[in-house]
C-alpha cells in the first residue's frame, strides 16, 4: 500500500449525512411523499441544481446574500461565475414553466422533490443543503378555487404519513386582512400586514408600536390587532370578522373564499386552524396562505408553507399564470426526528431473507431460490460461499436480516422468534 | 402586473432537463434500478453534493481541472473556496465508509444514485451534471470472490430492465494481463497495460509502436498483442492464454479467478464477453474489471464500468478495505434514449382515473370515490367543479388520463377504447 497522508473524514456543517440505517428510513419517507403526490395526479419534474444568475436574482429580495455560485477550480482569471445553486424550488419551477410552456397542459400539477442550498450559518433546523418537497398547480388565466383546498389537504396527508403529531396547520386568506385594513382606511396596508405576521415573534406591544409608526391611528391599530387575533377551528371566523363592524365587497369575497377552503380542510383533519394573522411575508402571495407549525418544536419555525399567487412567471413569459402551492421542509423535519430519536430504526439492510449455503456442490439451488424470491419482489441475499452454519447465521444476525433459509433445506427460520417452518420460495409470505 | 424586464428562460448546456412526460419515464427507470439494487440487499446511502477540496484532490489524477467549487455570491474578498462538487460517487463513498466506519457492518453493500458534476465542455454523451447509479461491496480485510461475479450480473439485470439491447458486457481480470506480461519479462507493465487498453481507440499499429517505445522487444509486443486479442463468449480464454506458452503461478490464479466470474456471468446473460484487453485505465483496479458498451452507439464509449480494488479508503482510515463495484451512467444512457426517441411515452400524468362532477350538490361522492381509489394505490383526480360533461372529458383527454367516471354514475369509461362498464371503486382493477 502506498504511503499516503491521512485526510480526516469529517462532516461538513450544514450538510446532513445519515448512517445507512437512517438513510433507509429517509428513503422510505421520501417514497411515501412521492406516492401521495402521485396519487393526487401530480407529475414529477426535476431541474438542474443551477440556474443562471440573472434568473436567481430576478426575484429580488435578500436571498442573494446567501446564494452559492459555481466556479471551476482552475477557472481563468477573467472567468465570471454565471450559475448559482437554486435556493428554493419556486424560482426553478417558474423558469421551467416558461421554458417548457408549449408542451405543458394546464392546469399543470407538478411535484418536485429536490435539494436547495443557502450559504447561511448553520444552526438547528437550518441547513446549507436541504430537501424540499413542493407541489404546485398552475393554471392559464384562471385558477379554480378548489385547488386552494386541495393543496393543504394533500400536504396534511403527507405530514401524517411521516408520523408527525401535534401539528398546527394554519390557513388564512391574505385578502381578508388586506381588504379589512383597506376598509378601515389604513394606507400602508402591505407594511401593516407584514407587521401583523410578526405577532408571534415580537409580541402585541411591539407590533402595536410599529403599526403606529407606519401611520395607523389608535382605532386602526386596535382593529388590526383584533382581526389578527382571530383564530378558530371552525367557521366562526366569518361572524367574528363581521362583528368588528367593518364591511366591503372585497372583504365579503375574501371571507367566502376562505370559508370554502376552510370547510374542506376542517373535514379532512383536525390539525387545521384558521388564523387570520398568517400572511407568509412574501409579497407574491395574493390569496390563500398556509403555514404549518410542529407544536412540539416551536423553535423549528414553519415546517411547511405556501399559498396562492397571481403571477408565477411573468419575469420569463408574457402569460398570465396564477397558481397555488406548498413546500414541505423535509430535511428540517427529518433532522429533528433523527436528533430526537423518533425514528423506528427497524432495519439495517433491505434484505429480508438470507439464503445460506452448506454444500459447495449444491450452490445452484441457492441462486435459484434467490431468483424466485426476487421475482416476487422479496429482497434477499445468497451467502457468498458454502460455510459453517454458525458463520452464516452470524452474518444474518449482524445485518438484522429477519429470515434465514438453507439451500439444502426446505425450512425457513425466523431469526427473531426462532420459529422454523416449511418453505416454498414460490408461495412464502414472510 | 408590474412592469418587469423579461429574462429569457433557456436550457444551460451540459445540464439535462426533461419535459414532464419524459421525466415520468426517467423516474420509472430510476425506480427500477433502485428496486433491483434493493432486491439484492444493497442499502442506500446519500452524501452531500460537496466534499472538502482536500478530499476531492487526494485521489490525484487530472479530474481537478474539471472540478466545480462552491463560492458564496457575496463572499468576502479573502474567503477561500473550501468545497467542491463531487465528480464521481467513489470518492464520497470512500470518505463515507471511513467516517461512518464504526456503525457499518461488513461486508457492506451500498447503492448510491446521485448526480455528479464536471466542468468539462459538453458534447453528446458528456454532461456537466450527470446521474450515476453505483453499487459497491466493501469488506474488511478479505473480500470473497463471489462478489466479483455478483456485481456484473446485477448491473446486467439493470441494463436489461432499462430495455437496452445490443449491449456488450466485457469482463476481464487485470491480473491476467499483468502476470502474463510480467512472465514475459516486460518491465513497465503498468504502462504496457494502459496502452493495450487503447487498442480499440487507436488501433494495433499505434499500440504496437508505443509498446516498443516503453521498452518491449518485438517478441514481447507480439505476445502482448496476442493476449489482448483474446475475446470470447465461453471459457476457452484459459486454453488460448495457455497456448501462448507463458506460465506462472500468478497467471494461473488470475485465470482461475476470471473463470470463476465468467462462468456465472455467461450463465446469466449472453451479453457477457471475456475481453482480455480491458483494464479500465485507473490504477486502483487490482483484479476483475468490467466495461459495458452499447453496440448501437459506440460513440457513447462506456455506459457502465467498474472492477475490484484493494484499497478503498486508506487515505482516510488505517483499515484494509478491499471492494468491488460498478457504476452505471444513467444520464448518458437516458439522454440517448430521449434523443433517439426510444422511450415509450405512454403517459403525461400519473393519474389513472378522472372523477367527473355533474351535480354541485353531490360533490361529496366524487371525493369519496377518490379516497377509496387512492387507498388502493390508484392515482386519480377529482375534477375541480361541477361542469359540463364535455369539458371534463376534454381535460381527461388532454392529460391522457385513461379512465373517466362520474360521481353520479356507477359506470367507468375507458377513454381509449370508448368502452363503458360498471364501476365499483372498492374492486375496480382498470
Amino acid at each position: 500500500m502506498n504511503q499516503k497522508r491521512i485526510v480526516k473524514p469529517e462532516a461538513i456543517s450544514g450538510f446532513a449525512e445519515y448512517s445507512p440505517q437512517v438513510q433507509l428510513i429517509a428513503q422510505k419517507y421520501l417514497d411515501r411523499i412521492r406516492k401521495i403526490y402521485e396519487l393526487y395526479g401530480f407529475t414529477p419534474i426535476e431541474t438542474p441544481i443551477v440556474e443562471r444568475l440573472e434568473v436567481l436574482l430576478s426575484k429580488g429580495g435578500d436571498t442573494d446574500k446567501e446564494m452559492y455560485t459555481l466556479k471551476r477550480l482552475h477557472a481563468e482569471e477573467d472567468e465570471q461565475e454565471r450559475f448559482g445553486l437554486h435556493y428554493d424550488l419556486t424560482v426553478p419551477f417558474a423558469r421551467y414553466v416558461a421554458q417548457h410552456f408549449s408542451v405543458l397542459s394546464f392546469p399543470f400539477k407538478r411535484y418536485q422533490i429536490q435539494d436547495c442550498w443557502r450559504g447561511e450559518r448553520p444552526q438547528e433546523g437550518r441547513y446549507r443543503q436541504f430537501r424540499q418537497c413542493d407541489i404546485d398547480i398552475v393554471a392559464l388565466d384562471n385558477l379554480p378555487l378548489q385547488f386552494d383546498a386541495d393543496v393543504p389537504i394533500i400536504i396534511m396527508e403527507v405530514l401524517s404519513a411521516l408520523g408527525l403529531s401535534e401539528v398546527e396547520f394554519r390557513i388564512s386568506n391574505r385578502n381578508v386582512l388586506n381588504s379589512y385594513l383597506k376598509a378601515l382606511g389604513v394606507e400602508r396596508v402591505q407594511e401593516a400586514t407584514r407587521l401583523l405576521d410578526k405577532l408571534e415573534k415580537i409580541g402585541v406591544q411591539a407590533v402595536s408600536e410599529q403599526l403606529q409608526q407606519v401611520g395607523l391611528n389608535p382605532k386602526q391599530v386596535q382593529g388590526a390587532l383584533a382581526i389578527a387575533a382571530i383564530k378558530c377551528k371552525d367557521l366562526s371566523f366569518e361572524d367574528r370578522v363581521k362583528e368588528l363592524g367593518v364591511q366591503s365587497e372585497e372583504l365579503d369575497q375574501a371571507l367566502s373564499d376562505l370559508k370554502f377552503v376552510a370547510e374542506q380542510c376542517f373535514k379532512s383533519s383536525d390539525a387545521f386552524v384558521v388564523d387570520l394573522s398568517v400572511t407568509r411575508g412574501f409579497d407574491y402571495y395574493t390569496g390563500s396562505v398556509y403555514e404549518v407549525r410542529w407544536l412540539k418544536y416551536p423553535e423549528l419555525g414553519s415546517i411547511a408553507g405556501g399559498g396562492r399567487y397571481d403571477d408565477l412567471a411573468s419575469t420569463y413569459i408574457n402569460k398570465n399564470l396564477p397558481g397555488v402551492g406548498m413546500s414541505v421542509g423535509f430535511t428540517r423535519i427529518f433532522g429533528k426526528l433523527v436528533k430526537d430519536e423518533l425514528l423506528d430504526l427497524d432495519r439495517l439492510v433491505p434484505t429480508k431473507v438470507l439464503i445460506g449455503r452448506m454444500d459447495p456442490e449444491n450452490s445452484e439451488k441457492a441462486f435459484d431460490i434467490a431468483k424466485i424470491l426476487r421475482g416476487r419482489g422479496i429482497p434477499c441475499e445468497v451467502y457468498w460461499q458454502a460455510d459453517k452454519f454458525k458463520k452464516q447465521l452470524q452474518y444474518a444476525n449482524k445485518k438484522q436480516i429477519p429470515f434465514f433459509v438453507i439451500d439444502t433445506d426446505l425450512e425457513i427460520k425466523n431469526l427473531e422468534t426462532g420459529e422454523q417452518t416449511g418453505f416454498d420460495p414460490e408461495t412464502w409470505e414472510g
